[in-house]
């Protein structure tokens, strides 16, 4: 080893010995008769320190090293004379006696410090200088802690790690595959994977009765900020279980890395129906850092000559506690909220409970006193609260609510990063129609298993159908999402008909995953959790790049190493292809 | 959970306790008054009886259970009369009171037992079956194993997993890239990478220190019967270190391995130069299970008047212990054996030392007794002893006498898979010259640093250089190679110059790598090992295939799965890229 020890473990034990550091110049500070450098490595910081008197050549070298450089240093141990105690190493300083610069840096674009003045684009374009911030290296550091846990925990469990190939069949259903075009067999395209699901599932009929695999899966989607084209996800299958079993095993799993990793011990999840969910949240992930839930009001509210209430299917409040002494402009820009386009409510109504008992709303000409009342009675609204309402269509009242609800959480603190909230959502629909091509969708995938008493109304009825499937939600974000599968053949060749596909093309797409339905397939469920996700929760942060190391922009582009890039046509025509003009 | 126990758990310690065992029916015997099911699951196999007399109708319903069904039985533990000591489970069994069928199976189209009647096609077409057989479940139990062992090791040491991104530039130096068309950069490609090998030293730039990741790395070659196009390599860096820290490191975690998870202490790995690998063995990666090494004969035959010998480069022989009863038969096998077109040798010259310790040879002509006797007093060969010898221009001798040198220590019974000699082949040339396109090639990697001592040698003679660089072998099998890196820009420049690499081509394809060594970049280093072949030497197996659950055959198929395959040509379109008819 180049160096004795790291910059993060000398303290006043290591004092009197001789050592050598290697590391990064953080910064340097010439007090005339001093000169300190801050040595920077992945553990830490440590101060060297030249004494012009004691040693003048050394410590004339020493100021012309510049920030970044990279450097060896060999000195003893000493307690410092001002120590710094919120540092590991901020009780000794080292006496350098011998300095060697192993490479030179040229002045980084942006600083290298927690608080940077680099922009988004520099950084990505620098990703590896970007990665010597004390926070984003902490990201990934934690990334790796979640990792390492979630292995220990589902290895204790018998669950078995299994690689899953990357170049894989091309599946129509879903979203859209990366391809792959293969030079062995010309004119054809292996697809990168978006999860391993029916690998997973010819696991389950091999008898591995447990499977796991932290593993890239990859998705050609138009990206949104939080979006990678290549994203990590923990992938999981169990078999001859039910439901709660799996339930029970990855809220276990959960639970294990809040308090291994963040000491945080979290109860046992509530479960709550995607009903509920939308009915009290307005969404299949809602935020339960906080309560506010949806109060439906149509009874209280139609049939008073309020014509926007009178047409709307649903009418929803909510109740924002201690809110009443909102000004005009704070409720200005709550309706200004509701109204931009992404969210588009047409209005929105209040009714302040004053400090009196009184109610004052801003439909007053509609509703007399006692009427007004009666809403705050329903919405369980006391003196100094504030009631948000929003009246419409039903899913579109409900999601417009949710992200109000959301806004309203926010301004009143009540989605603090470090406190966590989770749940899991259950008995999601089998399917959604689509008017657009007049067919159902799996609201999951098509191996999704219905819930086993709904069965019976597959045929006649199979919008109505629910699924046995499950996401894990945690403060407001889908962490994880699974089903029970289908085993059994001929329920798998229902759902795909019910799906559109015609026999055929079941049987080229997923054909061997029906036959091997065949050979004794077991009852098998699983999981999958976005990881990146997970990391970017545990590490209090909206965005997932921060925890990818080498995150592409939303174009889709590594900006540090420039791809995709224009290939040679030699290789173009080894593949057979051609680009288009 | 469906089952109370698993089928590999139950003893005499559980009699008389009620359980629930699921699994596949491994065989069933019909005896008449009592039927016995050899229920299968991936921890055992536990056997269940039926009753005709006290049970008749659950004893004539198991009868009806064919092979492979899944089923669920209730029933008492109960101790066997007669007992199988092999089984864990062998002591007991389950009188069964309750039976279910979970899902019916049709005939497999092979045996599900170790010794099975199906051939390699059958077998990867139903691979799902195949991983039921339970020497192919062991053998990715064991990979599991060695995975999360590496891990530990790993983790202790304090590397970092950090994931590094699968959708990166295509580059054409190496090997042929698999690549990925870009949707939203149109006439643009990712690749897949070979190797993460940028991205690690990137990550030492950003002081990550230590790296290491279990990555899944792809080639796009013509596949030979021990290649996959997609593949895994334990991958690993470190900032701040010699060559000697890598090899201890490394050498420490395979002993780590062996240790744990085969039992097996390793002694220290020796070290061997490339060019004593070439001199003794003939080849770079020696079996040093046995020794039978090279014996350079040149002093000692030549100017006899033996043409061969006389006008060859080189004559070596080696020395097969006890082989001189070999018979005229078994020498003719020899001498075919080194003159098939794949090793070329023109022939075989051997000598006997007899018992009475004369030495005949087959050029007895040329040589007499005397000179004879000091071939094998050179060779050291012993009454008994046969001296095989080859001769011609050198590096093809070596090669032949490497395969002969094989072929005798397999036909002596010296090469046995359970044990296990390792060692570090080092100091390889850091270039090869290419006749045909008349310049050099990197032997490892463009990146690979020459040893300090040679860095004079660069400008004058680049064939003489020697690379810090180092591979593992394990019985004859590279299971490990890496190197010091190149972490000065300059003498990165100067390399990619001296490979044919204009300066723009080397800056528009490894730019950002040149760049993040202005901005100071440690001294590195690092290793890869090939995961499946590692596993595959663990399990004492020559394919890798059989330690890869869902491997692709000798075309780069998956024909389970049917991939790759024509894609629609919306798809196409999409990604703007035709296909050429």
């Amino acid at each position: 080893m180049l160096r004795s020890h790291t910059c993060g473990e000398l303290t006043i034990a290591n004092i009197g010995e001789k050592v050598t550091l290697c590391g990064w110049v953080q910064k340097s500070r010439d007090l005339g008769g001093l000169t300190f450098i801050d040595l920077r490595d992945r553990y830490g910081i440590t101060q060297l320190a030249f004494n012009m008197d004691v040693h003048s050549t050394l410590c004339l070298e020493a100021r012309k090293i510049g920030r970044e450089f990279v450097i060896k240093a060999i000195g003893s141990v000493k307690e410092r004379e001002s120590k710094n105690l919120k540092m590991a190493t901020g009780e000794i300083e080292i006496v350098v006696d011998h300095l060697e610069v192993l490479n030179a840096a040229i002045t980084p674009p942006f600083t290298i410090e927690e608080q940077t003045d680099g922009g988004d684009d520099l950084r990505m374009k620098y990703r590896y200088l970007d990665l010597r911030r004390a926070n984003v290296r902490a990201n990934l550091e934690l990334r790796h802690r979640i990792a390492i846990e979630s292995r220990n925990y589902l290895d204790k469990l018998k669950f078995l790690e299994v690689e899953t190939p990357v170049l894989i069949k091309s599946t129509p259903e879903g979203a859209r595959d990366f391809v792959v075009p293969s030079r062995m067999n010309q004119g054809q395209f292996y697809a990168l994977p978006q999860s391993p699901q029916t690998f997973k599932q010819l696991l389950m009929v091999a008898g591995f009765d447990r499977y796991y695999q932290i593993v890239k899966c990859f998705r050609d989607e138009d990206l949104r900020a939080d979006r990678q084209p290549e994203f990590t996800q923990i992938d999981c299958e169990m078999s001859f279980i039910e439901r709660e079993d799996i339930l029970n095993t990855f809220e276990g799993l959960v639970r294990h890395l809040f308090e291994s990793v963040k000491g945080i011990k979290i109860d046992s999840l509530p479960r709550m129906s995607y009903a509920d969910a939308m009915k009290y949240y307005g969404c299949d992930k809602p935020d339960t850092r906080f309560d506010m839930q949806f109060v439906e009001l149509n009874e209280r509210v139609k049939n008073k000559g309020f014509k926007v209430f009178d047409d709307a299917e649903l009418v929803i409040g909510i109740n924002a506690k201690g809110c009443s002494e909102y000004t005009r402009k704070q409720l200005d820009e709550l309706t200004n909220f509701v109204k931009r386009p992404q969210i588009g409510a047409t209005g929105l109504v209040y009714a302040r409970v004053n400090s009196d008992g009184t109610v004052k709303s801003s439909v007053d000409k509609f509703y007399d006193a006692e009427q007004l009342n009666a809403w705050a009675e329903k919405m369980n609204a006391q003196p100094g609260d504030l009631i948000l309402i929003l009246a419409g269509g039903i899913n579109k009242t409900r999601k417009a609510m949710s992200e109000l609800r959301l806004e309203m959480g926010t301004r009143l603190g009540l989605r603090d990063k470090n406190t966590f909230s989770c749940l899991w959502v259950i008995d999601f629909p089998l399917l959604e129609y689509s008017e657009e091509v007049n067919r159902y969708f799996a609201m999951h995938h098509p191996f999704t298993s219905p819930l086993p008493e709904d069965l019976t109304l597959i045929k006649e009825n199979p919008g109505a159908v629910r699924a046995n499937a499950y996401d894990m939600v945690i403060n407001g974000v889908e962490v994880g999402g699974g089903s029970i599968r289908i085993h059994d053949r001929n329920l798998q060749s229902q759902m795909f008909s019910l799906l559109g596909f015609t026999t055929e093309e079941a049987q080229d797409q997923f054909g061997f995953l029906m036959n091997a339905f065949e050979f004794g397939a077991p009852p098998h469920g699983g999981i999958a959790f976005g990881f990146d996700r997970l990391c970017s929760l545990f590490g209090g942060s909206e965005s997932i790049r921060d925890f990818i190391a080498f995150p592409k922009n939303n174009s889709g582009r590594d900006v540090m190493i420039d791809a995709p890039s224009v290939i040679h046509n030699d290789q173009l025509k080894e593949l057979g292809i051609d680009v288009k003009e």
